[in-house]
């Protein structure tokens, strides 16, 4: 019987959830669950909709539920109330925050007999799994996370904000030069303007000053003040036509020493190069959620991370298989 | 208390371990176990040197066993006879030979109550956990493996089997094009030739003949046939200077698509720069065994690989500092 899944919540990151389960052979979509007017929404592939509210009704029709919602304010409430109802996964991404989120999903979840997994994606996710094999196998080390060439949504919303312009994006893009001495096992010491350049593509509102808005975008703190910022200007028309991706990507390097006098360095680095973020996020918590049928079948409730899950209970193949074909 | 480890076998991979061990702050080295005489042996640490013997009478004052014999005669014996008094840990890397090992291991370890892990280092090892993430994340895709550049021992063996050869070193080098017509996601075929090609530094006896040695060379089944071979032949000062050192690395890929049209490319990109390959295969074989022992603490007896162990039981980090600073 193959693994019933429920979404929660139907933006791109839900949509991506629905082809990434569509590729699956042990996964079936059972319903998107939404808390607009069902009748609005039209899934990809004529899953059928319904109301949020309906939700708590199909406790023994879904297996795992995958939450959709913003870290912002809808996982906080929602993954631990879900969790008292469904086997969960969420994509929280807030990393200050995962602490407490760990600790208030898994007491729901530890009470009711569900399986939870938390920040699954790729940073919070893929990259922690580098980070930590990394760090224990090169304990003697650095660690180095470089993220984009992609859209920050926090940073174009600040640029949105900003009083003459009409809509905004803006990327984050890792610094060549940093990279390659992060390559060469230097281990250099790099602040936060060595490491992301900025580039702002703005559409003005009518009579906006360009000068005035490109000097606070330039200067704002804690978004830009940090960096070195390029900021264009460009017509509504080439901002719908050429910002519309959501393409990103990123870095993950240690860089570490052994023998008896730190004689042998080692670089380990892995990288991502996405042409769509949601839905490669997709591919990541549909694989979890895969694993998460598989613990809550042995019992092994409460609330996990990637980092407590044995990655051969990510795959479709069986273990004789993985060892024959991919070990 | 610290996990209390011991080597069988003094070689490269031996010494290696000797260094990680000492590098952790949960582990500590017993002893180093050989079938050389123990007075020959003299360790890099001043750590104790024992006859391979003694070994079973040590069952109760060693954690876990790391075996650091070769693939080809010794592991296959070793590892399933030890893995009957002790936890064990080794790097049997023989790929085609691993699902056979691996019932072998299984049957002695799980009949005596103990945990074994087998093929740990970094391939198998470090690649098969990325080749295994990634086939789960992106279930439509191509993997692509490269090695090198590094010393491939058994094509050097292979050279110096040849009449008139006094040493040999044969690096594998992966082609820049190859990699980079893989990055650019355009899905290639790549033929053995294409993926590598094969670079040879070998020191002629007296009078040997070069033109006949490099044609040998270079038209030797399996082993240089299917590849581009560049054979220099250089003086044995030459050789001892510059062809000591123990580098490798290597690169592994997954190039996918995802969205209901398969619109959307992904890259996914790991890979390994190392100064001394038979180090760094110690430093991941030393982590794994911090994980069996606490597989054992948790009676999960039998034997397992890489693709079964949570992330997090590689760490000395407690589960909570994982959460707070490396996911």
């Amino acid at each position: 019987m193959k693994t019933r899944i429920g979404i929660l919540g139907y933006g791109n990151l839900g949509r991506g959830i629905e082809c990434a389960v569509r590729e699956t052979g042990d996964m079936e979509l059972v319903g998107v669950f939404t808390r607009r007017d069902p009748s609005s929404v039209t899934t990809k592939t004529g899953v059928p909709v319904y109301s949020a509210e309906e939700l708590k009704n199909w406790c023994d029709r879904i297996d795992v539920l995958i939450l959709c919602g913003g870290s912002a304010t809808d996982l906080p409430v929602q993954t631990p109330e879900y969790a008292k109802y469904f086997n969960v996964v969420d994509s929280f991404d807030t990393h200050a925050n995962i602490p407490s989120h760990f600790e208030k999903v898994n007491q729901s979840a530890s009470a009711t007999g569900h399986t939870a997994l938390i920040s699954a994606g790729w940073d919070p996710g893929l990259f922690s799994l580098i980070r930590v094999y990394a760090n224990a196998v090169l304990p003697d080390g650095k660690d180095y996370t470089f993220w984009g060439k992609g859209v920050s949504q926090g940073h174009s919303d600040a640029v949105r904000r900003i009083r003459g312009v009409a809509n905004a994006k803006q990327y984050t893009i890792p610094v060549e030069e940093a990279l390659e001495a992060v390559r060469s096992g230097s281990n250099p010491e790099l602040t936060t303007r060595q490491k992301h350049v900025r580039e702002v593509f703005a559409v003005l509102e009518e009579g906006a000053d360009a000068a005035a808005v490109e000097q606070e975008i330039k200067t704002m703190p804690n978004y830009f003040s940090d960096y070195d910022t390029t900021v264009h200007f460009i017509s509504m028309e080439e901002f719908e036509r050429n910002h519309s991706g959501m393409a990103h990507g990123g870095f993950v390097f240690r860089s570490g020493a052994t023998g008896l006098s730190k004689e042998n360095k080692h670089i380990m680095e892995f990288s991502l190069k996405l042409d769509s973020n949601p839905e490669f996020t997709a591919s990541v918590i549909t694989a979890y959620a895969r694993a998460v049928k598989k613990l809550a079948d042995r019992k092994e409730y409460g609330c996990k991370t990637v980092l407590d899950i044995p990655p051969a209970l990510l795959c479709e193949q069986s273990p004789e298989e993985l060892r024959s074909h991919l070990l």
